[in-house]
């Protein structure tokens, strides 16, 4: 089977493999779409994956081969590659210890994830997809999952105004889930033309340009001069967390979603006279997914508007695709399609 | 009467004035004592109050003269110069609107307020001293109201490890109403041993000095190896805000009590993955002045190691005060001793 | 112009008053549409309203005459009773007052308001219908205000999953809000079977008959066998509050929307260990109203099948009304037509 | 050994056991002292427990033997019968349930626990007992950890006002925790003079007794005339939660800490007004013990007034023991003196 192997030095190469053997309690699932996702640029980056690894963490498949003790699966099982409850004392190492930095702990495994033909997981791991729910789709729950974690994380209330900033995969996802969650507006700050319409399309009452408009006064103009009551940080640029610290209203609440690798510069004197609240949300937890499959089964979520043809490669694209997006970019989602592998 | 009249271009004059008469619901206070404030410092440093303007606004006094309608004061009170209850509608701008910035619109009025030997205040805005609170302890009722509300306005709850960065007189003060608040473990970071010092003598169970420890390693190592579920940053220095995320605690809030006016830079990737809250908090209202009174009289706040007579300087003295907390400093606390005012 | 006044002992009479003059900041409303709600009909039923006052705050109209000083309407406005925001210290007593009982103190006014063809409002009390919300569904807007801020108050979140109990007036909006709020499930408890029909046609998950069922095991198995996150108690029936209590998860939220008057019993050793929540709701905010508008213009809460033509009667037929409303009854909504009042 | 085995029918004996050995990863404990909690009390009273069983989770001892892969612990080592961090999957089934009835899951054990002169633990179980902690006090780090987490989980702030109603053994620990929590006026609600006198030597800020004084309005008066902040329930009389309720100030909370097992009446329509919270807590975990361990160390929770000589019997006593405490009664707290038990 064919796997993207991390070799350090911002270099992925794609290598030939054996088809791994699934152990006593464990699946093997041939893997049909892989979305790329914007921690895996990070490690990319600031090459902080492990040569070796093989990244990839939002994707579904199928079931090729059971363990010989697997109950709950059947060969030929469409799934989603993560979202299960872990056993007790197996939760994610975040969920465990009381300090984690996702710089130095993030990327240490060299498991073979989702850039590859085939993985490997626990029994426990995979959620099945629902019928109606396409696999292209499917390998969009994982950030589906992170954003509704983040609406459930924060203080949004139904009939609360919201901005969201940024309008890439998870701030377009965001925005979907705060207007789902019962918000009266949500605006989109976003200076890409392209995803500003995305955003209007799938629903934004107002998108902000911050190219040509100032971002603080708009967006308090839109939110009856008063300042949204949440807003969404999903763009990790350098100024967007103290812009989110300027617009909030008194006692509202700003939650981070998206993570800066470098230092973002704050002026509390502009803004703690508010009182406001902040928080961080990371990663999900089983209901963040199950909640994220309802609202995509239901059309609250709608994905399409996030995948257009171009954005659908092959595994042997993955070097240039990472590269492009390292740089600034118009390009909503890239997802690797896989639906070729090598016979078992 | 004297008063100390900022000039622009951080320059303090003590003037002469008449001494006011008090409108009909007004009172007339002989100020005894008035405590230089941090964020004073911060309007003369960054030369924001307006030409004109009479800063203070923590003070201790007597009353002198009543208005015409006011019934609930009489000649001779002792009074604190802040703490009541305003009536409908008139509670402090930040309280009634929805945007406040506080670089901009902290010091607009050119009032004279309490680095002068007379003032006048509205019947409603004094607290009456406590019997056994002295006219100088009183002095510093409304610092010990802003650290209450940060404790109140935090997560803290009984049993909770805390670390306080900065023991100025607002961090003094904060680590006291920790422990009042039934911390199990208060530690205090701060790089000036006098300060260290009196932190240890008020009951501090640890002390970090960043001068030659690290304070990330300390501070949870001091901690359960967890690190403190609140963090409270009274330092405003340009790392302490990104050391209070370092160091909390998965889930645990970072209060911020002390303001930067100049940016400081955060890196959430390294602390973002803990889904931590941060919190604002800003000045105080009626109830944390009630409190603070409480704490005083009942002796779990101490206020005397931060008054060494040294700190404690004639209105003449104020230029050079300034100038002197414009610089790091191992002073606790500057106090205006205006107790041999003109005569009416 | 007539106008339904309360004698005491469960009797009300339609007389005839002098149309009113508005003073120079009120408003003269000629009233449309006005609802009977519960909190009247305990009212009348508990004879707590004082003799010769005109109940009925839920209703729509037209400005008929404006003040001398009022500049924010013009005659012919199409308005709805309430939602606006009083000025400082105007606010509702239950806002002011730290103990407030509404038994005690909810009826205490002999003011005319919705059971007339006419009534006096000042300037800042109502809110004008936005266009394509009718008459008749804006003299629900209060309502449907209540149950917004229930869900404000509550602790649900996107994704959660929640119980109704009862499917009067109240718990269908609630219901509604509680789906507008991203609930992944929402089942309603309800005894009437044409209620249960209304529920189920407006989007209910699952409706439980609990004359038929065990209320407690059904709502269980409906939400992944672990219990409702959110529990709206909307009946106030002798046992639907201790009913909530058993049904709703552990760490979950019973929020009391319909309140009993007469005792209704617990028995906490049963739920206790679920380390549970419970709130209060009362009444209804200027946003909560706002909201409630937004919720009606987008269509996510629909009042129509709250009304069916039965429901609308004249003036007239109000002591009937009462009578009937006091008996257990299939209805949802009654709804007093005042369309065409005496001339001015 | 001798322990005391419940029959059923309210019937407690004394029987003789051999003392078990401890397994590779168990501990077997002499235990010294075993306090009576009201659970068990309640568990008599309604005939709850199996027969066969061995009730007491109250109690301190003394290592005896220690299992062939325990690594914690030595044999003399002094330890209190609980708090320990079981591993992932082990938590109290309260823990890891979604839905837990006390009343029908609490007692379903058979387990010999802390009526006996031995017991055997899992390694994991106990906590060491600090050097300035005797053995008789540290049999009642349980109820003070259940009392730590009522006010962890309340939301009780620096400052606030509180009400306690009862002044059991419960109700005791819980006053002083909720001073150890800052507030700034902690009042008792209790019948037995002698208990109202232990409460005002414990630092109770005020005491009412129900029989001859109107608790609301007393309650109410010596809160500001607001009503306390926060009320404790831990009496679980008929009348005592409606009380709670009654009392608290508007957005106030009421903690459930002690259960009524029969039914309660409440009235939402005379506080649902109030928009007030309820909360309930059950039982304790590893940080409330570390928490009540602290408090108890520093002396801020005394324990020696709740424990008077004539309250601490030997295991033959117990059925009497059980028999008195099922009546109204004026004793604090009773202990079990296991100290001269049979040789291994």
């Amino acid at each position: 089977m064919k796997a993207a192997v991390y070799q350090g030095d911002q270099r992925i190469v794609v290598e030939d493999f054996p088809i791994p053997e699934p152990g006593p309690n464990e699946i093997l699932v041939r893997i049909q779409y892989s979305a790329i996702c914007g921690t895996d640029v990070h490690a990319f980056l600031y090459d902080i994956a492990p040569p070796g690894s093989v990244l990839g963490h939002e994707f579904s498949g199928v079931v090729e081969k059971i363990g010989s003790s697997v109950e709950t699966w059947n060969q030929g099982d469409r799934v989603i590659g993560g979202g299960g409850t872990p056993p007790p004392g197996l939760e994610a190492p975040l969920r465990r210890q009381d300090q984690y930095n996702y710089r130095t702990e993030g990327f240490t495994s060299t498991r073979k994830r989702g850039y590859s033909e085939f993985t490997v997981l626990n029994d426990w791991e995979p959620l099945k997809i629902p019928e109606n729910v396409t696999d292209l789709q499917a390998c969009l729950t994982e950030p589906c999952a992170v954003v509704v974690r983040a609406v459930r994380l924060s203080n949004l209330r139904l009939g609360d105004t919201a901005v969201v900033i940024g309008a890439g995969p998870i701030g377009l996802l965001c925005m979907q889930a705060v207007k789902a969650a019962g918000a009266r507006k949500v605006i989109v700050v976003e200076p890409v033309e392209a995803r500003r319409n995305v955003a209007l399309h799938l629903g934004a009452d107002a998108v902000i340009d911050p190219t040509i408009e100032d971002v603080n006064e708009a967006a308090i103009l839109l939110t009856d001069g008063s300042g949204p009551h949440v807003v969404f940080e999903c763009a990790a640029a350098k100024s967007t967390l103290e812009t989110a610290f300027r617009i909030v209203r008194k006692k509202g609440n700003v939650m981070l979603v998206a993570l800066a690798w470098d230092e973002v510069p704050l002026v509390p004197v502009d803004w703690a006279g508010k009182e406001l609240s902040f928080n961080t949300t990371f990663g999900s937890e089983h209901y963040d997914w199950i909640t994220a499959l309802n609202l995509i089964e239901s059309g609250k979520v709608s994905l399409d508007p996030l995948m257009s043809d171009a954005d659908i490669i092959g595994l042997e694209g993955i070097q240039k695709a990472f590269e492009g997006l390292c740089e600034p970019s118009t390009q909503v989602q890239v997802i690797i399609d896989l639906n070729e592998p090598s016979t078992v």
